[in-house]
């Protein structure tokens, strides 16, 4: 029987969101005998809250192509989180919303919070013996979502910084004595995206690389500034935005996610080398564009999540529901992944961390087991369409559904 | 009668710094038998001062080749400054070393301050009558040398600013309501590198541009601000590093040419809106990438700072000395220039601002004049040989001279 399916972005975008859009609109085009219409959610869990859907089959052919080079999320996020009871008014809202429009498919593309959402989604619809299949496709730059082997946006995120971080190492270089640079990369509670920079040369590696998987000692760090500074007249360091060390937090920013907004590490970390061994310092927050830059997605990581946005679709039509599109490594050399799904319940606010063994704390910064982990990932260059030297990206036009 | 040149960069880097020296190089090595060693000077001036060069016949074809897609200064750069006197005994150091090494060209690539370094070293040769010719080749990202159309490295820079600009612009977008984005550009003098963003199309232009050609008023900032975030739910403003508004300067780092350093009008402006408005805010300095990223150089940027680098050495062998090479601007559309020698003299420490003709405060940010001006300089794209997802990056091996 027909159905209606909605897609949903949520949390914080990523360079290859809209990929895995692209992916599930393409897929569900094939199957007009199971699928009908194809709509979409305007700001996340809200549009499905508030009703308010656009009708994605009345957007040109040129925009569908271009969302694969488009950063944001097209749809629209949110950080809005439903409450914790499945059994509230919000949640019978978004059921009603379902039955509105006669949706059997709902796939939510985010990260951890993201999964939560889709997890009690299902819980609701099974309980109501509504029949809808409820997908969740993997999304996030701190690359912390459990089950699958890595998450989407991660590698163009991590050929961003890498890159960025090369050319801020090799300016840096070009004086005798520069500032000494602190780079903030994010990652609230993992440091995989401050660990790739292990994958440059080792002739242009940073100095210094500090993540929340490690202790982190103040002394410590100043001592290592000191030394190199002295040594070679430059030092730059790279910080994870979720590093933790001795700071007032009383004065940071709490977003609706109870989420202590943590960026400001780098600059704190300068503060303190200024202070402390007077030294001139930079800090750079690597910030958005580091999640947004569309000109260095990994072309790996685009063809997964276009993979992973038409594997949900499959999912869906198979009978699954619950459950989030993972992958699963079979070689790093050659790289070669497969596909399965996990279950949402055992993702939802679950955290990997990198594990000790990629660890290291010599002059390569990580194990070899990182690099060969991480290396796969940022591989592969997608040609981008660019109108007057800037990048074209897609606007929806945003047809509501009534 | 066969001499040697001395190439010397000075100053902050750009992403096309390089392709100037290797402009140089190519073009030098036409002419065996007017020019046979080419120098390189390591760490700007420095290197003449200290009597170290580097042989660059002695590097491998394929890092000069590299030299077009590398960042940073490959000679190394400096901010040294000269006495103002050039009867000093530094200056008498540095016509030791170019009598010693027989040297009669010398091209020094850089800014403002490195024209005052060529005006005085011509002054010092021809005083002497040692037979030098001096020869200065313009770069600089903030684009406020005299005489010349433009300057090296702008264009590049300024592709660069755009497509992240744009990308932030998407990202913030992306939510109902997002924290209030302050962006800051280089340009210490001038606004040319802020006042770029205004190639963006008209839908996905910043809300709010603050240039320091203009006068600042922090009541109509916050008025503005205000306002726009009431209407839209997010704001992204674009600030110029030398935006001079009321701040304390006392706390400043003063570098060796008394510049203070000016960075930190983003993180200013955006702690002046959670102060005064409330609103969450998220300061992002474009910061070092803006000048070192060569993924985006612009080919028109990269064509012309070779051509200047081959032009140097030519007005160098025309007997020319005390000039930079100037570019002239036939027309914008088609794009079509030809060059010229300047006199240093005119050159150095003066400051070419934004014309106010060009400036605009409608919604369009600047003059139809200003894109006219600058859209040819951010057009084409270069390839870039990658290896292991991150740009290839030219390391000379610095062979000293005896």
């Amino acid at each position: 029987m027909k159905k209606a399916m909605v897609y949903i972005q949520s949390g914080g975008p990523t360079a290859v969101i809209n990929s895995s859009l692209y992916g599930a609109i393409i897929e569900a085009r094939k199957h007009p005998d199971l699928i009908g219409d194809i709509y979409g959610s305007i700001h996340g869990i809200e549009g499905l809250l508030n009703d308010d859907l656009i009708d994605l089959n009345k957007e040109e052919e040129k925009t569908i192509k271009l969302l694969k080079q488009t950063p944001g999320a097209a749809l629209g996020s949110t950080r809005y989180k439903l409450p914790k009871d499945f059994h509230s008014e919000e949640h019978m809202r978004i059921l009603n919303t379902l039955k509105k429009h006669n949706i059997g498919y709902v796939f939510i593309n985010g990260g951890n919070d993201s999964m939560d959402t889709a997890y009690k989604i299902s819980l609701l619809c099974e309980e109501k013996k509504y029949d809808c299949k409820v997908i969740g496709v993997p999304k996030t730059v701190d690359n912390d979502l459990a089950l699958t082997d890595h998450s989407l946006g991660f590698g163009s995120a991590a050929k961003h910084i890498i890159n960025t971080v090369q050319s801020i190492i090799i300016d840096a270089r070009s004086y005798r004595k520069s500032k000494i640079m602190v780079v903030e990369a994010m990652g609230r509670n993992c440091g995989w995206l401050a660990a790739s920079v292990a994958l440059l040369p080792d002739h242009l590696k940073p100095d210094l690389l500090y993540l929340p998987e490690q202790d982190f000692s103040t002394e410590q760090f100043l001592k290592d500034v000191d030394r190199i500074y002295k040594e070679k007249g430059n030092v730059v360091a790279i910080v994870s935005e979720g590093l933790v060390f001795e700071r007032d937090l009383s004065k940071a920013f709490v977003d609706s996610f109870n989420h202590v907004e943590l960026s400001g590490v780098a600059s704190e970390l300068a503060s303190l080398i200024r202070e402390e061994l007077g030294y001139p310092t930079r800090n750079i927050e690597l910030s958005l564009p580091q999640r947004a830059n569309p000109i260095l997605i990994s072309k790996v990581d685009q063809e997964e999540a276009i993979a992973c946005g038409k594997i949900a679709v499959q999912y869906a039509l198979q009978g699954l529901s619950g459950i989030m599109v993972c992958i699963r490594r079979l070689s790093s050399d050659p790289y070669h992944v497969d596909y399965f799904p996990g279950d949402v319940g055992e993702i939802a606010n679950a955290v990997k961390a990198i594990p000790e063994s990629m660890i290291s704390n010599d002059e390569k910064l990580m194990d070899k087991s990182f690099i060969e982990y991480c290396l796969p990932l940022v591989l592969g260059h997608v040609d981008i369409e660019y109108l007057d030297g800037v990048y074209q990206a897609a606007v929806l036009k945003k047809v509501r559904v009534k």
